[in-house]
C-alpha cells in the first residue's frame, strides 16, 4: 500500500431513511440496510466491501443516525464503534461531513477523504477504485474539491447535474463550472446535447484539511460549532459534546454549502455502471427480468398472463399473480402494497395516508 | 329438555380439506378452522355453537381426519376424546356416517342423528334450530330419512338439487321424489321455474337405527365392514378396530349409496340464512362491502382507485392497493395470492401447479 493510499479514508454517509421504498424500507429500516437486488447483501454492506479495495476497513468510517447505529454495527462487524459517527438530529450533509472532517484531520492532518452513499450501485468497481485512486491523489496534490461525475444517458429530471469545462485540467479531470439541481426535461436534454454535463452522484473525494477551509470560507457558522469540540473529537468526550453541539448547525446540504461556493472544485467524468437505485422503477430497469419482462426478487412466483411486473418479497415466500401487468408487489411483513408502476411517484403521499390514518407502526 | 332432545345428538363433518380457498386454507389447516368470515370464531366453532341450541355439548360429535384432531380439540375444548372419530382414511361420506351410526346407536339405542357439514353459514339461527327439531320429531316418529331442502334463490349450477312431491306428507315435510346433482345451467333454471326443488345442503336427520337399516338394504358391504366392530365401539379397542377396518369401505357419498335409493326420504324446506361459503366469490357476496364494493377482511387496507376486490389478510397486515378491480387478494403467512375474482375457478389448477414446482410445503 502506498502512502497516498495509506492517507485514504472512507466515510459512508448512511442516515437516510428512504421513504420512497416503503414498505420495503422502513424508518426503522432504511433501504441501506436492505438487500434491495436479491444478492444476498444489504446495500451498506455492499458499498463497504467495494471501498475495502480503496483502504483497510479501519480506516472506513460510517455517518448516521444513533437510531442506526445498532444495524450498521450488525451489518458491518468489522467495524470499531469509533468509526461509526452518530448525528444526534438529521441536518443534512454539511454539517455531517464538517464533523467527519474535523474528526479525520485530528486522526490523520493528511488525510484524504471519501465521501459517498451507502445505497448506490455500481457495477463496474475495477473502474470505479481506480477513478477514486485518481481523484485522491488529484485532490491532495492540488488541495481541490473532486466529485466523481457520472456519465448520464438519458435526459433524467431527478438529479443533480456538473457542468465542466471541456480543457482538461488534469488527464481526465476537469473544473467544474457549476452545479444544476434537478432541471426540468427540456433542460436535461439540452444538457446532454451540450455533451459537458455530468449526473452529480454524491461521491466527493478531498483533503479533509482542504474541505474544512472551505467551510472556513463558506459555512463558517457549521465549522465553528463543530470546530468548538476539537479536543473533545477522538476522546470518549467526543459523543456528549456532538450530542449538545450538532442539533445546533445549519441543515443544509454540502452542495448548497460548499460545492456550488468553492473556486477549488473539480470533477473526473466516469462511467461504472452507477444507479443511485433511488425508485422502484430503477430497481426494475437494472434487475433480470423473465420471458414477460417481470422481476420477481428473491421469493418463489407463479406468475400467469402477468408482465412487466416488480415483485419483492421475503426469500420464503410464494407469491402467486394473475392478470396484472406493470405493478410493484412489494410484500414485507405486515405491510404488503400492490401498486401501478406507472404512479410510483406517489407511494410517499401514501406513506402519508397511513399515518394519517394513524397507523405510523406501519412505516 | 325433553325426551325428543335427549336423544338427539350431532355428527359434524369435519374432514374436507377446502382446496379452494387455498391460500387461507392449506392442507395442514383447512376451511373449517378458519375464521373465514372475520368473526373471531372458525367456521368448525360457528357450527359447534350453532348445535348447542339443539343437544348439550356432550351429545355432539365430530368426525374428521386424523390429521385433524388435535385442531378439532383445540377449537372445541368441551369435546371430550371420544367425541372425535377420525377416519383413517378419505372415503366420503357414506362410510363415515355408518361408522357415527353404528357408534350413537350402540350408545344409545333411540339415538337421533343430525348430520352437518362444519363449514357452512347460517344466519337466522332460530329458524334453523325450529326446523331441525321439526326433522328430529318427524324422523323418529315415522322412522324417515329426513333432509333439509334450502329454498333456491337463483339456478345454481354448483350445488345438488332435491326433487320434492308438492303434497305435505306432515305440516311443512315432504316426501322426496329425486335428488340431481350439480345440474347444467338451462336444468337449474327450469327447476326453479317448476318450483318443487330445493338445493341440498348435506344436512340429514334420521334415527342411527333407521339410517342403519337403509345401509343393510342399500349400501351392505359399508355396513358388513363396520359392523364388525359392533363390540368395539365405546371401548378402548375402537380406533384400532377402526384403523383395520374402514380403508376398506366403499369411498361413495350417502347421497349416491343411500339416499338415491331410499324410499322413506323426507325434505323440509327452510329458509335460514344458508350459504355453503363454496367460493371465495361466495364470501365476497355475503360480506359488508365498502363504498367502492371492496371486503375488507380483517386486516387494515388503504386502497385507491379499487373496486370489487375481495382482500383478506391477517389482521395486523396493512394492506395498500392502487388501480384493481375486481381482484381476490389473499396474503396469508407464506403465501400471497393475488387472482382476479372472475378467474377463482382456476385458483385449484394453481395449486396444482404450485405441487408441480415440487413446493408442495405451500399446500
Amino acid at each position: 500500500m502506498n502512502s497516498t493510499q495509506n492517507n485514504i479514508y472512507v466515510t459512508i454517509m448512511a442516515g437516510g431513511v428512504g421513504s420512497r421504498f416503503w414498505p420495503a424500507s422502513r424508518n426503522a429500516r432504511p433501504k441501506q440496510f436492505l438487500d434491495m437486488l436479491g444478492l444476498g447483501k444489504s446495500l451498506l454492506r455492499l458499498t463497504f466491501e467495494r471501498f475495502l479495495k480503496v483502504c483497510p476497513a479501519e480506516q472506513i468510517y460510517v455517518m448516521t443516525n444513533q437510531q442506526y447505529r445498532a444495524q450498521v454495527l450488525e451489518h458491518l462487524p468489522e467495524l470499531k464503534g469509533h468509526q461509526i459517527l452518530c448525528e444526534p438530529s438529521r441536518n443534512n450533509t454539511a454539517p455531517c461531513i464538517a464533523y467527519a472532517a474535523l474528526k479525520l484531520k485530528k486522526t490523520n492532518p493528511n488525510a484524504t477523504m471519501i465521501v459517498a452513499p451507502s445505497d448506490h450501485l455500481i457495477t463496474d468497481e475495477t473502474t470505479f477504485v481506480a477513478k477514486i485512486q485518481q481523484a485522491a491523489k488529484f485532490a491532495s496534490e492540488q488541495q481541490a474539491l473532486v466529485t466523481l461525475g457520472i456519465q448520464p444517458h438519458q435526459a433524467h429530471t431527478g438529479y443533480g447535474y456538473i457542468k465542466y469545462q471541456a480543457a482538461a485540467a488534469a488527464p481526465g479531470v476537469h473544473r467544474v463550472d457549476a452545479f444544476t439541481e434537478k432541471p426540468d426535461k427540456a433542460t436535461a436534454e439540452s444538457f446532454l446535447q451540450e455533451g459537458n454535463y455530468l449526473w452529480n452522484g454524491g461521491i466527493f473525494i478531498w483533503q479533509a484539511a482542504t474541505v474544512l477551509e472551505a467551510y472556513i470560507q463558506y459555512a463558517n457558522s457549521i465549522y465553528e460549532v463543530l470546530y468548538a469540540g476539537w479536543d473533545q473529537y477522538n476522546t470518549s468526550k467526543e459523543q456528549s459534546f456532538i450530542n449538545e453541539a450538532y442539533p445546533k448547525t445549519e441543515s443544509i446540504s454540502v452542495d448548497y454549502a460548499i460545492m456550488e461556493n468553492a473556486d477549488n472544485v473539480y470533477t473526473i467524468p466516469a462511467d461504472f455502471g452507477w444507479s443511485d437505485l433511488g425508485t422502484w422503477d430503477s430497481i426494475y430497469q437494472i434487475q433480470e427480468k423473465d420471458e414477460a419482462q417481470n422481476v420477481v426478487s428473491q421469493c418463489n412466483a407463479l406468475l400467469q398472463d402477468t408482465s412487466g411486473c416488480l415483485i419483492h418479497a421475503d426469500p420464503k415466500k410464494m407469491i402467486v399473480v394473475k392478470g396484472l401487468d406493470d405493478y410493484i408487489i412489494v410484500d414485507d411483513k405486515d405491510v404488503l402494497m400492490i401498486f401501478p408502476k406507472a404512479e410510483e411517484q406517489s407511494i410517499k403521499a401514501i406513506t402519508k395516508a397511513v399515518k394519517d390514518q394513524g397507523k405510523a407502526q406501519y412505516l
